[in-house]
């Protein structure tokens, strides 16, 4: 029980937390976990995170719709997480990768207009060569009509949710079809009020 | 602008978010940053996040006593972020190297008891035996006080907020010893409602 355990096959998975900062971020969260359909992913919730395994399409779907969720009710709200392909270990959710890649929660997804800001960072494992594969992919970044820029240890994405999450997924994507095992992490942050 | 910014030299950074879960998370994140002694890193704080840079040690010091600062409150307070060291780029801080080990904030944070659980995970880069190096430290944690446990993609500490984040100083402050480039994510959460 002391190691981490990860994925044999192509299965996708995101550890992440939902963060609405408000009184009311029990209520918050459990809406925004039962608004969204997660019959596609495999899904673990404990009190520091949420879990969830499957297919790509579906881990970034359901990331995306959670933190719409979120952002919509117009309380600050932020998530965190590592998304991850490729991690040798066991097979959780492997069933899951026998769905289909209809992804169940895009229409609604795509009727929230909801402005953040993220940073990201992608981590190619096991490769002497990671930073050249890193910089290929952040300047695949320039055309997904988000607002891009540096930060320490990251990239800052700005824009519209949807945006956001379309750009993370095709890096994260764009990397995985050249390395075996690539994680992302991820802050997003709606609602703020130091966002000038 | 496009790509990520880091740093040359052994100096050590943390990007991170704290997240009260209160509506009055503005003053608690910001008391927590005027409590804590942070003149022996270099700070940049914008809307998404707060990245401190620095040695290795006060990078811990000051990250575990923002913790901590907002986790006494007795709202639910979380903290996630990204530990790195060695990532080829910039100097921003550098100056700060030059500071003595001395930490600032020990006295006061040790002064402070708290639970919390903590999920981290270590990420050495630009090396095809990371898997094996992850493994060796993560074995270490097995005595430092705290309950360890596995989790998908993650290893799980729970305990006392000054052996968690001792038990991530000692396995970053060893992975990096040996490995040029290195990164260490983490979620730690107190005051939980869902903690049994």
């Amino acid at each position: 029980m002391m190691r981490m355990r990860c994925g044999d096959s192509r299965i996708a998975g995101c550890q992440f937390t939902l963060f609405p900062m408000s009184d009311n971020f029990a209520t918050i969260i459990l809406t925004a976990l039962k608004e969204v359909d997660t019959s596609k992913v495999w899904k673990d919730t404990d009190d520091v995170s949420t879990c969830i395994r499957g297919k790509l399409v579906h881990v970034f779907d359901v990331t995306r719709a959670i933190f719409l969720h979120a952002a919509k009710t117009g309380e600050h709200a932020a998530m965190s997480g590592t998304y991850s392909i490729g991690c040798p270990g066991d097979s959780s959710g492997d069933v899951l990768m026998s769905e289909t890649d209809v992804v169940l929660n895009q229409q609604n997804s795509q009727s929230i207009r909801q402005q953040a800001s993220c940073k990201f960072a992608l981590y190619p494992m096991g490769r002497e060569d990671y930073m050249d594969t890193i910089y290929e992919q952040i300047d695949l970044s320039q055309s997904q009509g988000v607002k891009v820029s540096g930060s320490h240890y990251a990239t800052r994405l700005d824009g519209d949710v949807n945006d956001i999450f379309r750009t993370m997924e095709e890096a994260f994507e764009n990397v995985q079809s050249k390395v075996s095992h690539v994680t992302m992490t991820f802050t997003i942050s709606a609602n703020s009020p130091s966002t000038k």
